[in-house]
């Protein structure tokens, strides 16, 4: 690869712990004529593992540095170099407007820090919205076919796309370990509850039976284990005993759609790691 | 005005306060075979107003009802008996999309409580947001006129619609009390600030200097004192020294959006009233 | 009961509903020359159960009230009229200070709404904090005896002050149904969670393995499922990757105390109703 | 001074920017043998200032370790380094119990991160509540001095034990800039608004006119500008139109004093950097 004529990178490393690591990266920064616009590092405390974050500016082939920066990390280490760029998405959906459309309002003013390439939803009630924008809707009907079958159709549908990142946005399949193996740590999944409250199905109807005073809203990346995935951010909305089920739902829908938008907004722009089943955040 | 077949109606009612007045209206509720479904009152324990708010099911002449709670009210006092029915709306706006985003996607989904029937703008930004859900979109420039002009021209384009209630979805024109008296009472404003901090222009950039920790919105009702009217709700979001007065900015859009449909949805459903340059609200 | 010369009252009132309740009970007020200060009512749409919740001003036998009352109510109907009036509380607690701290300084100050009678603990931990506030504090170990031998000591410890309510401000031991039917509906725990997330043991551990993004903590009343009873109230506060389990139990704190002293103003201002695993709190 | 034996400290630069500060500080840390716990660094984009707070482990000298960072930085570059320690406080107060009751518990459990010397009092209502902790109090009486006298007065009692920092527990006094100078960036306040709102004497009362729906407190440094010293954190808390101002307070005081301790916690751990009016908070 060429030298890169780009001016912002993102620098992430992960290894386990020593002492100098800091030095040394940002020294090798430092030698390359790279200036350092932000900067995190985190170390597990326990597992000795640290992990960082660095928004460089300059010149520089993001190939050579990975190279020159893992030969003085310890073994294994994870080096990447890249770019900032707009990641590509594709949004996943059933019949529900309110994440979607939240998504789409802030596409169409650059405001979400992504490009979605296409909407692909198994029922055809949000067709209209997503043409609305211009933008592909593809139909992709569970009905009559197999869950494998179905699974098949959304990833030649989604594969088009070659997307970073695939997003639920109230997509209300449960998929399959195959299909998410498909997008590995590249599925974002908004859950309309405060998890590991209220697993699985009808977590409004849960929170209502339960009689909960608030009700949240988590975003998670989706790992074959569902809504235990690692968990990005989580909000929560007051209620009272005056709600319903519906009317938590919609108190959710406003608070859902929040930390969907957030969530994205972290992934594509870097800034999570993923690590023992949980999320490591730069902000 | 003959009897009324619809099921539901709200019934309001201001007065100077005495005892009683809950047993009579409700007595007389009774007595005409209505069904108190949501019921709630408040009295100012200062300067002794009361105020009720009454959902009711069944068949009325709203004017008969009215006519009989106001014989057994002290003087003056207001009473209103309205079938539940969806409010218009003209939404003014200026550049920005988020508010207006929110709104279009809830209406696109009948999911904001209320009817968009025009959408009026000083600039041109958001007629393409606006025609993609079929609605109409008035461009009124304020450019080489006079306030006074200008005004008049807006008038013209919002009273076309004879809308219930006017929207400023961050619509960033100073009103003249003339153009409010026009509307009274009936002008919802989202002011990017958690009032009263921050009165005027540039609330973010203030905000920033003044080296904040949260920053806030607040919906209210416009009055000539323009950021100085009734609040209906507010609310905050964390942000700290790594913010840009434009990274604040986009923080606050998130509850900016969120805080003004929320507070369109309660002035729609007649859970308002203004006293002494307050809300009185009835959740 | 000859009449009581009280001034404030509460009047509460859960009964299967039917059209015209309310209006009764005011007009029954009315006559009796009772001022209606503030009134609240909520129908279970549903299950059709009314609750109502009125505080009146005037002088009333509370008998003769509830008897009149209840004639016109529908059979099963729960009718109770109490003169406003300082709960008396005995708090049991393990090792943990911040909880009884704050509801020491807030009775200290007469900002906590009811009467610290004594303070009981299964350790001596926290003896000298409630010495300096002048309050008796019991201690009760519970070592080398059985659980029955020990419950049997803390109910006499207990009893000796004829509570009203008993708060578990981080006790940390299992009560068994046999010492919670003892003071049936009268017992409000601080969980330290957002439940139902993290019912049983370490909460903060079990948060902190679970990468959550906010943690809570919980009010309720304790019935024989322990962790499972009616929820009063609920908060939460962020946290991130970086915090450990006690860090994340640190932040807890704050919230804890904060809820927990929330609601037992609620329950000790008789806000509070039980009906169906669940509260409604007229606030 | 001779090689310090302790184990972990604290090292704080603030400088302009120029490129491979981190670089040359985490070499000379690593050189030194010293381990990175943790490490922040912030640039202003607009002012070029440069902002690190590093905790390390290991043996060094203080002083020598700061002589050799200076010598590698710009000039006037500001460089610290402490061995961690607890920070001595004297709070002053006036009538309000919350916060002072609040930071006692908080010390007596070993929970605060300071160590209270004393607390200072212009009235004498929390002497009963100061001596149960068996810490000194010191009744310094405004009456029939002059404001220059008073403050003489309680520079003597709050000098007698060389305080690190001077916390405003609701001292209700306004003070000099004489007085605040004695004690530069060392004071820290709690104001009971969300600043910049309500300003001034009866921030509650100024809420409740102006029908707020949140009300907010506020931890920051004094300066001699008062009230518009740079904010530490701030936080708030939901209120409706039925809240007196009274209520307002009391809804208020839960949120003060968790922010009056939480604003400490940051100061006296080294966090807090003021710079053009504000804060950078390393958390």
């Amino acid at each position: 690869m060429s030298i890169d004529t780009h001016k912002r990178y993102v620098v992430r490393i992960r290894t386990r712990d020593r002492k100098g690591i800091i030095s040394m990266v940002t020294q090798v920064l430092y030698k390359r004529d790279l200036n350092i616009i932000k900067n995190a590092e985190y170390v597990d405390p326990e597992l000795h593992h640290f992990f960082m974050r660095t928004e460089v500016e300059g010149k520089v082939d993001p190939g050579l540095l990975e190279g020159e920066l893992r030969q003085n990390l310890p073994a294994q280490a994870e080096v990447a170099c890249h770019p900032t760029a707009l990641k590509g998405l594709v949004i996943l959906v059933t019949k529900e407007s309110h994440c979607l459309g939240d998504l789409l309002i802030r596409h169409a003013f650059n405001d979400l820090g992504a490009t979605i390439k296409a909407v692909v939803g198994n029922h055809q009630d949000l067709e209209t919205l997503v043409k609305r924008f211009d933008l592909p809707f593809h139909y992709v009907s569970h009905e009559g076919i197999s869950r494998e079958e179905h699974e098949k159709l959304m990833h030649a549908a989604i594969d088009l796309y070659t997307p970073d990142y695939v997003v639920l946005a109230k997509y209300m399949r449960i998929l399959t370990p195959h299909f998410i193996n498909h997008y590995p740590q590249r599925i974002v999944n908004i859950h309309h509850s405060f998890l590991p409250a209220f697993i699985g199905a009808n977590p409004y109807m849960q929170a209502h039976a339960r009689g909960v005073k608030l009700v949240g809203a988590t975003a998670h990346i989706v790992n074959d284990a569902l809504d235990e995935g690692p968990i990005i951010t989580q909000g929560v909305v007051p209620v009272t005993h005056e709600y319903t089920a519906q009317d938590m739902a919609r108190a959710g829908r406003d608070i859902e759609k929040v930390i969907l938008a957030k969530a994205v907004r972290l992934v594509v722009e870097d800034r999570v790691f993923l690590y023992d089943n949980k999320t490591i955040i730069f902000e």
